[in-house]
């Protein structure tokens, strides 16, 4: 499929990319690129690429493919600093969760002849780590492409095809579309997950040890959100910023009118709303646990992303 | 154990507990009382007592164990009805997630020779129903009992036996520290996954179409819990008032904190706070998905209060 991909970020996303790129022989050659020394001993020691280098800029050279897997607010600095050595009509994609602001990083930097498709594989789990990754994370989940309405066909083909190759499905969207949908889908759900978690870490020992013992219903779910990765998610928000507190003003004056009813006593206004709610559930329901109807999975109600 | 019991409400719990005690033959007889003629139907059509009838002052006659499973806002009226049918000696239990209010509701309706031993089983999914309940439901939860410092203790012992039988670990707590502790742990977090899941309900068609679809990630868990039973819900938001707005308070000043970070920019904030969120999930890993260390559960990392 190509001659030769670089990974930049050799995390929980981009080790799970190497395992699979190796397992189905995507390329001939695999470079993987890590900032961090300790990382890159970890991909020799697992066997997770051919080569493993701290320098971006001789990982880069020769790649028709290059994959960065690091946090949104790295992105615009590493490509910089490795856009002068991309091979001419190399492929240049990534894998955050944010795609306008590293849209507009990106574009600016790159030689004409390379092209840049966006992607954001809707996968993951709260781990962390070259040891964390596995080739089947993406198998049966969404990736989405942004690419810009003048990116050479044949690139967005290429990416899309990768994807494919890892059981991933398939959605082209506008960037800013995308953020305002995963501003609600992800980025406030995690935000809020955070928030919560926090707000246990400051009650008082004794109430805290025992919100800790009981921790199932809700709260638990709720923990296993919040262990994701900080800098990932810091970036996100920093770079998602207009939609996340879009539709954090939104879940606020939603969360007041609750706190009222509640203070008020008014069963009818909470009994309304909490009925409202179930539709939606079912609605998920129907779609399978891959957010479209999937025969073969529809009998699986496990989802990847709780426990 | 029992000579006959009467369970009254034959919901999710009371349809599981039901099935334990059938299978378990804790009893000689079983009667099941549910005010929806349509249930009693179903109870009949399903086997799950030896007699089912919609009249509870019949249904509790002659019984040595009475359990209400119905919704914390039905209690005191279902108790002042049959108090004065209850036998001499009959134990009266519950399983609701709010106690001190139940505790007080109760208490006073109550003749001398009762005794009334206030019981929350941790457990429960989002489904509702007789179909929706099993024996297995209770096994490996906590199932906290919360009676007065002078109820008789052999009343409390057949409770926990009772409870002990469906392999359910048992604590002891005083009624008003419980409801402090699950304000937190569960009332606030479902509160939290059905106000989001209601900001969604609310979106523009085009953008809810997509949140539906791509619900993975974070949103996904918060329709699960937003699923719940809302009387069930409702009475508990009503009935540990106090509780759940002081933790949802605390809630909303430190999601004004993130808010103001996130519009500043304030990345070292975030990275922070993200930070010290992970360490009460590797305390709450460490338990094991019970909430207690279980060597045989250890390696089990679903969750059933998970999808």
């Amino acid at each position: 499929m190509f001659t030769q991909i670089t990974i930049i970020g050799m995390g929980h996303i981009g080790s799970s990319l190497a395992r699979g790129i190796s397992q189905m022989g995507l390329c001939d050659r695999l470079i993987a690129v890590d900032a961090d020394e300790d990382v890159c001993n970890a991909v020799d020691t697992l066997g997770l690429a051919d080569t493993a280098t701290t320098n971006a800029v001789e990982g880069v050279q020769g790649s028709d493919l290059v994959i960065l897997c690091i946090p949104v607010g790295s992105i615009g600095k590493v490509v910089a600093s490795i856009a002068p050595f991309l091979m001419p009509k190399a492929i240049l994609t990534d894998v955050s969760s944010v795609k306008q602001s590293v849209v507009n990083a990106v574009l600016p930097l790159l030689p004409e002849s390379v092209s840049f498709v966006p992607a954001h594989p809707i996968a993951g789990t709260e781990h962390s780590g070259p040891e964390s990754g596995f080739a089947e994370l993406f198998k049966d989940r969404w990736c989405i492409l942004t690419p810009s309405p003048d990116t050479n066909i044949r690139a967005v083909e290429a990416i899309t095809k990768l994807w494919e190759a890892f059981d991933a499905k398939i959605e082209i969207m506008d960037p800013a579309h995308h953020d305002l949908v995963f501003g609600i889908t992800s980025h406030l759900p995690h935000l809020i997950a955070y928030t919560i978690v926090g707000t246990a870490t400051e009650l008082e020992d004794d109430i805290q040890s025992e919100v800790i013992k009981f921790a199932a219903s809700g709260f638990r779910g709720f923990t296993r959100i919040a262990a994701s990765d900080p800098t990932m998610w810091r970036d996100v928000f920093l770079n998602n910023r207009e939609a996340v507190l879009e539709s954090l003003q939104r879940f606020s004056e939603d969360l007041s009118a609750m706190q009222k009813a509640i203070r008020r006593g008014d069963g009818d206004y909470l009994f309304n709303k909490f009925t409202e709610t179930r539709k939606i559930r079912r609605e998920i329901m129907k779609l399978g646990p891959e957010g479209y109807p999937n025969p073969q999975r529809m009998a699986i109600d496990s989802d990847p992303c709780d426990d």
